[in-house]
Order: C-alpha cells, then structure tokens, then sequence
C-alpha cells in the first residue's frame, strides 16, 4: 500500500503537478483496450526522464511496491493494467526523437515516441522503418514491448529484427545500456533480444537505438477478390513458393469489409466477392516490382481468383489501407463486446485454421471475425459478443478460445504472434509450454526482479 | 573427475566405440583455433540424437561433472576448451539436413551440419541462407552459438536474424522446443534469442529451424583501389548514406593480399594500390543492380578512389572471393603466432579505429594486419608475434589489447562482433560492462544452469 511518506518522495523528485492519486488518475489508466479487466494504480507518476524513473524504481525496489510502466494503452492481453495498484509510471511525456544517424542508418528514441511519428520523420529523410502494426498511436516503447509485428513482417520482419541497442532502467533502479548502433555483437548474452517481448516485466526501456532501411521509391499494391476465402488463403502458400515475396499479404473477409464501409462512411474499391487478398510490393522502380506483381498475379488468377485490381493511385491507395487499418475498430462498432486470439502458426496452415474458426462459428452459434496477417501466418480472431448474456457470453468465449489455442498447438502455432501474453493469455502458454519451459521464465523473471515488483502477475508469473 | 563408473554407464547408452578416454582422445579435441589455451575432456562422447545428449545432461547434471559440446573446433575465443575437463559432447556426427520446407521457406537441420554444404543444398532449390561468415567448415550450432555474422550482415543480418526455432537440451537434461516454423512471435521470453549468442553456456542446441530467403538472382562485386587504407574507409559512411546498401563491404590492405597470393600460390586481379574495398551487390537483374553499383562506383571516385574493376566474371569472382576466404589462413602461416580481436564499432568510426591500430604497431614495434567488414563496423584485427620471445609477446600483446578495447568502448563499440567471448576475451566484456550487468549475465546463466556444470568458465563465469 502506498503511503503519504511514500507520496510525500514522488512529489520531491518529481513536483507535485506529475504526481496523480485517487480521482487524479483519469479513469484510462486503470485498462487497456481489452475488455474486462481493469485496475487504477495507487499513484500515477508522469515522468521525463531515465534518472526520474531510476530514483522510483530504487525506492519502489526497497520498499517492495509494485511498478507498471504505461505507454499509450492500446494493448489487447492486459499487460500495463497494474494488477496489484501500486505504481504506474506514464512513459508518454518521454517522447523526444533524439537523433537520426545518417551514416549509421539509425533513429535513437525515447519510448514514448508514438509509431505514427517514427514512420513519418524518417520518411522526411528518405529512410524506412519497417515495422508497421495496425495501431499507430502504440509508443515505440509498447511495441518493443511485445516484439509488434505488422503488414510487412512477411518481407522485413518484426520489431526485435530493428532494435539495435536499449537504455533499460532494472527493477533496482539500476541503468544499464544493452547493444549500441553496431550493426553486429557476439558480446555476451543477448540482454536487447530477452527484455524485446518481455511485456515491461524485465526492465523498463528509457531509450531505444532503432535500424532503419533506406525508403523503397516505390510501392504498389493488389487487390484479389476470391469466390471464397478457403481458395483465397490456400494461394498464400503458393505465392511463398514462387519466390516473389510480397511486402504484406492480408486477407479479409466480405462482411469486415462492410463493417469497415460503415464504420468509416467511405466505399471500398470493390465488395462483391467473399474474400480477398491485399498484397503489396515494394522497390526502387516500377519496373522491378512490375515483375514480381506480375507473376504473383498470375498465380491468383490460377488458383481461381475473380479479378486482380492494380492499386497504384495514392486514392486508391489510401481507401483501400485506410480501410484496412479500420478493420479493428469496425469490427469493435459492430458488436457490444469482443475478445480476439492472436494466434501465429506457420504459413502453410493459414487456411486450415480459418477453415475451423468458421466451424465454431457454427457450433457455438456465434460471431466469429477474423482478418489479419496471411503471409506471416499471424491471425487475428475475434469472437462477437453481440447480445449474449455476461454468463453465456463467458463460458462461450472460454470453450471456444479453448479450441483455438488447442488448434494452434496442433497446427505447431504459438499463442501470440505480436500482441503478446500479458494477463489474458497466461494459461493459454502454460499449457502449450509445460511446467520446465514456465519454471525457466521465472527463473529469468527472478534473474532480473528477484523482489517481483516490476509488472506483477504478467508473462509467465 | 570422472571414474569407471562413469565411463560403463557411457557404454550402456553409445555403445564402448563412440565413447573415448585418455590417449583414445585426438590432440585436436582440446583446444579450438586460437593459440594458448588448450585442455583435453576426461572422456568424449560422440552423439547421434537428442535423447542421447538428453541422457548424457541428466547423468551429469545428478553428478556435477562439467560438459562441453563441441562443433568444427573452429573458434578463436577459447569457447570449447574443455577447462574443467569432465565430459565433451562431440555433435559433428549429428549433421543431417531433416527437411526443406519450401511453403514456409524454412529449413529444418541438425547441429552438427556445415556452413558449406548448407549453402550448397539451398542453392540447388533456388533459395538462400543469407548469414556468410568465412569460416565455411564451421558447423551450425557453432555459428548459432556465437551469433556469427559474416560478409553479408550489411545488408541481410546476421545468424540470429535467421533464426526461427531450436531444439536445445537443457543443463539438467530436460528437452525443450523454442519458437518454431512461425514468423512472428510473442509467446513469452525469447529463449530462442538468448541461446543465440551464448556459446554453449546455457543449452546444447540439438535443432534449428532456420529462415531461407529466394535466391538473388544476379550477383557483381567491385574491387576498388585506393591510396590508402584511410580514404578507403573514410568511403564506407558516405556509401551507406547514399542508400545504395551493398550486400557486403570488406576492406583489405596490400600486405594481406601478398600474404594470400603467397599462400594460394595464385595471382590477385590488382596489387598494385596500398588499400581497397571489397564490394558485393545482388538482385534478380542486371538492371537492378546496376544502379546500385553505379552510384557507389561514382562515390568511390569522387573519393579519390584510383579505378573501380568489376567482377563479373565466375573466374574474376572466384580469385577475388577465394582469396578473401584465405586471408585468415594466409596471415597465420606468415607468422609463428597470433590472436585477434573482433571488436565492433559503430559503421562511422572504422576508420578512425584501424588508424589507431596503425598507431599501436609503430609504438609498439610489431606486426598488425586487419582486414575485415567495413561495411558492418566489424573487424578482424591479428597482432603477430613473429620472432618475439614468449615473454615479451606476451606482454607486448596484453598491452595491445588493452589500447584496442578501450578504444573499442570509447567509439561506442563492443568487445566482440561475431567470434564471442568464450574464455579469452572474458576480461575485456568485464571491463566494459561493469559489475552490476555482468552480475545480469551470471544470473540469466544460473536461470539456466543452476549447477554451473555446462562449459564452465565461459562468457560470463
């Protein structure tokens, strides 16, 4: 429990205009956006930099309490909920860019720099961040936190395959810097590549040193509507094979396609079929990627496609993209409750798992949705409460993600590919861990906070 | 100290011929390539499969006795001298290619397969593993372990980057599957990342899914002359930031050239310049490529570069390649002794560091020859003892050593870029990192290896 002693220190660090308690904490604070699960800190502290948050994790550290740090909240497993109240330190104010290296190719940040703004600096420079998460408004600092994927993992990879170097804040208060702007290290264990995906359960990120990759001049996309969705993911596989990768693959099914027309007011370029492909390309001339669209294209057609649309205008571009980014939010309109599964199984067994999400759809007579990554294997499911009771509601959506997860662990999936575990999916791992892969965790959980203060109850505790 | 006991219950599990002891042990067996350091098991074990090694963990782990596994030998950090004798693990029979899987452009081999024929046997299916360090005898698990990271990290990576899932076996013998065939992942703490780049420390990794990538169609390399070592390198920043990324950048000075043209018993295209850059491109067509090796070719002239070849012939590509897989070998055979440094710094500073190295080699009246990535920040820097006495070679080395690593921390670099910490470079990590990150290290080792019994003495012990 934190005290006024304890309120009386925060204020002398930090003033008392940064130091928030009771009906001071704005009400955003106590959750994140998944449903049904939230708590207020016992104090929130708005810090503006590493020394500051070096001071409270020393004495939260002696004194044994409790410490989340929260970016912008736009996680969906619970992860920055501060279970155990305490102290939540709010990262957001620490949102400085504080140099782009041009020789080095890297973009040093704080953590509290939102995704949206690195995107649109380094592209002023000509240089390209690759990672591109649906949820713009996540800071930096969240998506190194789960290790955040995106549309374009297919080609670039995830957010751990751009993190060069992190200045950490320990559990002690302690401040360490792990990996630098070199371009390789072989210096001891990979401390950079552990805390990335860590949830804030390990150390609290102070700065990240990003890599970043000269800008492709040019990008296209395509648009593939299929007869059904079955024909449509089967392709995915086959376009790997061909070897002309696409920068993104998604898939998307007619009905989000209308939600998202009507969430957004705006038409999408095409709704007349069941399912589609959004591929895109990119490179450095129209000629380069003309050959590579090309062929994928082709393969589209064969395997039955109903058309192949050219988006290459920036209006189509951005109806088409501005739709896709919506997809979430329509579907959250569309319905009074959801709770998704972030599955990632391997490429080839996309179209199987679909395939038996619409099977429970059925069997348990309820709303499923799904769109999401098909050329990474990551899916995004969401379940729709619409108008079950809480009761139904709760043992339905318990059995069916059951299912799912137990499909994933058959499929050789995992049970998250880029929205991580926080609280939500804790006994979803469990089980398809076992209890020598959990006991490790924790092992390395107490290897960094052996007082446990650091983001309780999250990951593997 | 292992007795007869010991021995009979090796026996029952691998049969008396693949168990060795006392002069039954090649001299070979105990060191790696660096010089100094040498110590032979008390008893080899050859493996074939995981349960094996899994049965070999769980008698040693009840026991206490210390085991190393061991590759190609191929190290130069001292990685897998057995130092406390006890049992070494040979895995160079477990080298078997289990599966290519070309849905999920993965491939699935055994530890103990070569960097070579694993090259060789995904070029025959038009695919490609990226990761290019020169020692091509080395085995998978060996470069895993270091994290290494070779010629083309410039643009592709390095080994943990291609990555995707292990096997390992764990210090009590418990048998663990990390990550998977999948893209993405955030499932908890990437154990996988951490056992990348631990050097045998922490698990025995007993099978990698590895990340292929198409093929590049086309490849062309130029060889450029320069003045001298400086302008050379001075060249690499400004070739970065034209955002023409090469696949590699390696640098190379005169003398190492003679030493491999000694060596090979073959003539180098053009030893006529004090200094050169090595420089790879690829793509799917000539055309693409061209634009990229255009501009970087202008670049170089623009720096004073003397004439830029291009190596587009098989044969010209051969000469060139071959001698720079050579120059390792060719350096070592010029001389009675030598150890190297592997220091990383950031891209930008090469060339103020390889001054410093000139610097030291008139100070200190010796021989020093680096060669080594330029385009990664990465270099390989021999001090050769020649005719020097044991006693002052020594000396005049610690010294040296000593200059270069602090120099190394003071251009923000680190100790090692790709051949690890093993025993040798132990003190230089120390130093650089302090007590309370190493303090970090030993802990995530305990998480792992709470009986301190797998290679003992290394990284961070």
């Amino acid at each position: 429990m934190i005290n006024v002693q304890d309120i009386e220190y925060f204020n002398t660090i930090l003033g008392e205009d940064r130091v928030f308690t009771k009906e001071g904490i704005n009400e955003d604070f106590s959750h994140d956006e998944l449903g049904g699960i939230s708590k207020k800190p016992e104090v929130l502290l708005e810090v503006q930099n590493t020394e500051e948050i070096s001071k409270i994790m020393k004495y939260a550290y002696e004194k044994g309490i409790a410490v989340v740090a929260r970016g912008s909240g736009t996680g969906l497993v619970g992860a920055s909920v501060p279970l155990e109240g305490g102290i939540m330190i709010n990262m957001s104010s620490m949102n400085k860019i504080l140099e782009i290296d041009e020789e080095n190719l890297t973009l040093t940040v704080e953590p509290g720099v939102l995704l949206m703004d690195i995107g649109k600096f380094v592209e002023e420079h000509d240089l390209f961040y690759p990672p591109d998460p649906g949820e713009k408004s996540a800071t930096i600092g969240g998506n190194i936190s789960t290790n955040a994927g995106g549309m374009r993992a297919v080609k670039y990879g995830v957010t751990r395959d751009y993190v060069r170097g992190l200045e950490l804040v320990m559990p002690n208060g302690d401040i360490l810097n792990v990996g630098g702007k070199v371009v390789k290290n072989s210096s001891g264990y990979s401390i950079k590549d552990l805390v990335c995906g860590s949830e804030g359960t390990l150390a609290i990120i102070t700065k990240a040193i990003l890599k970043l990759l000269p800008l492709p001049k040019k990008s296209i996309s395509l648009l593939v509507p299929f007869p059904n969705l079955e024909l449509a993911i089967g392709t995915v596989p086959k376009i790997i094979k061909s070897k002309s990768i696409p920068t993104a693959i998604e898939f998307m099914q007619r009905e989000v396609i209308l939600s998202a027309e009507e969430f957004l007011g705006k038409k999408f370029p095409d709704n007349s079929a069941d399912a589609y492909l959004l591929l895109s390309f990119d490179g450095n001339s129209k000629e380069d990627i003309e050959k590579d669209y090309e062929k994928v294209a082709q393969i589209c057609l064969e395997e039955k496609a109903l058309d192949v649309y050219i988006v290459d205008t920036d209006e189509r571009k951005e109806a088409v993209w501005n739709a896709r980014g919506a997809f979430l939010e329509a579907v959250k309109a569309s319905t009074t409750e959801m709770d998704e599964c972030d599955v990632v199984v391997p490429r080839n067994k996309v179209a199987e798992f679909i395939k038996y999400t619409n099977e429970l759809q059925k069997q348990f007579s309820i709303r499923i949705r799904s769109f999401g990554h098909a050329g990474d294997g990551n899916l995004h499911i969401y379940v729709l409460k619409d108008d079950l009771s809480e009761e139904k509601w709760n043992n339905k959506l318990k059995e069916i993600f059951n299912c799912m997860y137990q499909k994933a662990m058959d499929l050789d999936g995992l049970v998250s590919g880029e929205h991580g575990i926080g609280f939500a999916k804790k006994n979803y791992m469990f089980k398809q861990y076992g209890e020598e892969y959990i006991a490790l965790m924790r092992n390395i959980k107490t290897a960094f906070d052996p007082k446990n203060i650091l983001n309780p109850q999250k990951v593997c505790e």
